[in-house]
């Protein structure tokens, strides 16, 4: 169980973007009270919301998901950064947080959370001291962050000899690929780095980590292929480290697992040891979904997922943009009240997906396929409206999906939650 | 003079990114008096810092450049959002700050900027209502926003009519550019813009605008024919509306001028009307400059600005971005903590500029010209090494310069104010 009183008892101002301008001062519990509703004009414009409906869906979709496969899940908080969702995550079944950065776990401590994987390599002076302390502060956090080099763990030692360590620090050694991130390239490498790590007496091996998602293509031929062999190297080098007697803990962690190849991971990874092994799944995007560049890859996990998982419906787009129209310069043209700032464009630009005209429509309808967000500046969106389709007027509110989800959430410190109708039924705080 | 007491008092503490991890939260007055050192491990990477002598070095600048040149100067806010750096734009001389949105207004309005110019459409219920609730409570705001059709003079006159107007609103008519963003296309266009507005009981015209800055090329001889041709619409507009009577104000305000030909519209857009001129630019990027983008372009400035110019030392770029190399995983490849959250990307990858290895180093020194981010995840750099480059190790610093400004301000709420020896002097509050 988390903590949110705190936060539920903040304050969101119209400092913040998206605020209501001229609403005084509210904690975020007392939000969904005010009755907003985005359509009638009790909102400005650019307005990031998530639809409460989806993001349910996708809790569910995702626990059965994994309570199926038999994996467990620590999704990766960067994608929302916001301890609201978290707190949703664990209650559907999450096994723990993942996070990218010392700032991200201390969110999750400072809010309860006690099980955290940090995906990331741990280092630098400051970022070890605060692992230290947050250690020694909460006997019962569990931390585990990676390590792939011999350089990355004596940076460690240097700063910990300097401290008091409360207990040993937990750390999965990283499996990389050769040409992608970070990571051991080799096996030999792989079981080096473990067995340094196993000598230290700062920090433990507690298992193996990895990082598929940059892999996958969206060609499941190929992704199973390429996957299941990354998958593969990983058993093995966990196999190895196991026979040496690396492993310290009760149980072996292995984790990988993105958001666009996660049944493949599910399915290849686990494997037995001589101790109890914690498949760990991280997707993190599943949380919002999105129109674009998860869609189309959930579609392959759907497909390889068989007949059950194709008959049920996937993930919903969970967070949309809207904006308004506030000039028609041009045939063919409108400018939005959106840009740079407020919606995703590093995959690809924002999906025209809803329009709504107050008078004329008692709902939003769907935007005409002739519709397309072209290009963006720092505060402002292009849609080009194709010859024979329906224009919007200047006033007309456009909503759009985004692609991917992660670099929309971190462009607001607050985002509505909202009903099918558009009403407001709270506010998440987000920490990036 | 600007109120930002109650800003100064507000705390910082480890849940935002970049604060160190385990410092006591501090209201942003105290941040200075700790001492903290960038380079002594005191901070936490990924760190965005404003280095300060370039920063008051551009200050002066553009201080100089605007009163050499005879303009005002209404910087862009929406490059920084941070009131305290407004008010050392005022105190520099600024004639007022200009904004895109009413969340930015509002956050100037609360700090005490009394002149704003919204360089956007104002449009939606809510943003009418809270721009005529601040007109109201503030008697002594001037505020000009952009309008560019009918159809959004009528929107605002609808939300006017069930509001109690203090007095009326004033506008700017927006001159655009075929086949550009906003704003009226045509001469005529822009004469009945103007005349319709000149009839509203709740809004005056108080002049005209236009933004010249997304038909800056970097090649000066076309960029002079461009902007030249387009500061003559401007002028040719405004003659048109003063000889009709339709500006209502004792000045009228002719304003263009983002940052990349802000020279050209200094020369070319003053005029003689009937009333006092205020020809006001907008430029907002020259106060951190950058290391990509605007570096280029300045060049052009400089070039068309005469010997005087020339001889004088440039902006500087007063934005860095610090990382750590967390992993050198394969030769020619070393990942840096850094990412799409922390650093621009939209225009092209950060520019390593500075590399630092405590221990060896007593100050950064220059970045190898062999190194080159190549891309960014959500929360990596790949730092590519020419094989002829000496090469970083796990642990150094690397300092990027960043193109362009405004998207990474976007990305820290806070950012830490340095000297040359990167020690830490302040901390700037945005409101993104």
């Amino acid at each position: 169980m988390l903590d949110l009183a705190p936060l539920l008892d903040e304050k969101l101002d119209a400092t913040v973007k998206g605020y209501p301008p001229r609403a005084a001062p509210l904690p975020l519990s007392a939000i969904g009270a005010q009755r907003w509703n985005l359509l009638a004009g009790d909102l400005p414009f650019p307005q990031a919301v998530i639809r409460e409906t989806a993001l349910s869906h996708n809790h569910s979709w995702m626990r059965d998901f994994t309570a199926a496969t038999g994996v467990l899940l620590a999704p990766h908080g960067k994608t929302t950064m916001a301890p609201q969702i978290f707190a949703q995550q664990l209650a559907a079944g999450a096994w723990g947080i993942t996070v990218a950065t010392v700032q991200q776990l201390d969110v999750c401590v400072r809010f309860g959370v006690r099980r955290v994987i940090m995906a990331n390599q741990l280092l630098g002076a400051a970022e070890v001291r605060a692992v230290i302390h947050l250690c020694a502060a909460h006997p019962d956090l569990e931390f585990h962050f990676l390590v792939d080099s011999l350089a990355q763990l004596a940076a460690i030692e240097a700063v910990a000899r300097q401290a008091h360590l409360p207990r040993k620090l937990t750390a999965l050694v990283e499996v990389g690929v050769p040409g992608g991130r970070t990571g051991c390239r080799t096996g030999a490498e792989t079981l080096a780095v473990a067995t340094a790590v196993a000598a230290s007496d700062a920090i433990a091996p507690s298992g193996l980590e990895c990082y598929e998602g940059l892999q996958v293509t969206g060609d499941s031929t190929q992704d199973n292929r390429v996957v299941g062999e990354l998958m593969q190297r990983v058993k093995d080098a966990a196999l190895g480290c196991d026979q040496a007697g690396l492993f310290a803990g009760e149980a072996i962690l292995l984790s990988a697992g993105g958001s666009a190849a996660f049944d493949i991971v599910a399915r290849d990874l686990p494997t037995q040891l001589s101790k109890p092994v914690l498949t760990i799944l991280r997707s993190g995007c599943y949380i919002a979904h999105d129109s674009g560049f998860y869609e189309r890859l959930l579609a392959g996990v759907r497909q390889r997922s068989g007949a059950a998982w194709q008959a049920r419906p996937g993930l919903r787009p969970a967070l949309e943009v809207w904006s308004q129209v506030q000039s028609r310069p041009e045939p063919g043209l409108a400018i939005l009240t959106m840009g740079k700032r407020d919606a995703s464009f590093d995959i690809e630009m924002p999906i025209a997906g809803q329009w709504y005209r107050a008078g004329r429509d008692a709902a939003p309808v769907a935007a005409p396929s002739g519709w397309r967000i072209a290009n963006m500046n720092d505060q402002h969106a292009y849609l080009r409206i194709a010859p024979d389709a329906a224009a919007p007027a200047v006033g007309d509110l456009v909503a759009c999906g985004i692609s991917h989800p992660c670099t929309t959430f971190d462009k607001w410190r607050a985002l509505f939650t909202v009903d099918d109708a558009y009403r407001v039924t709270g506010a998440i705080r987000t920490f990036f």
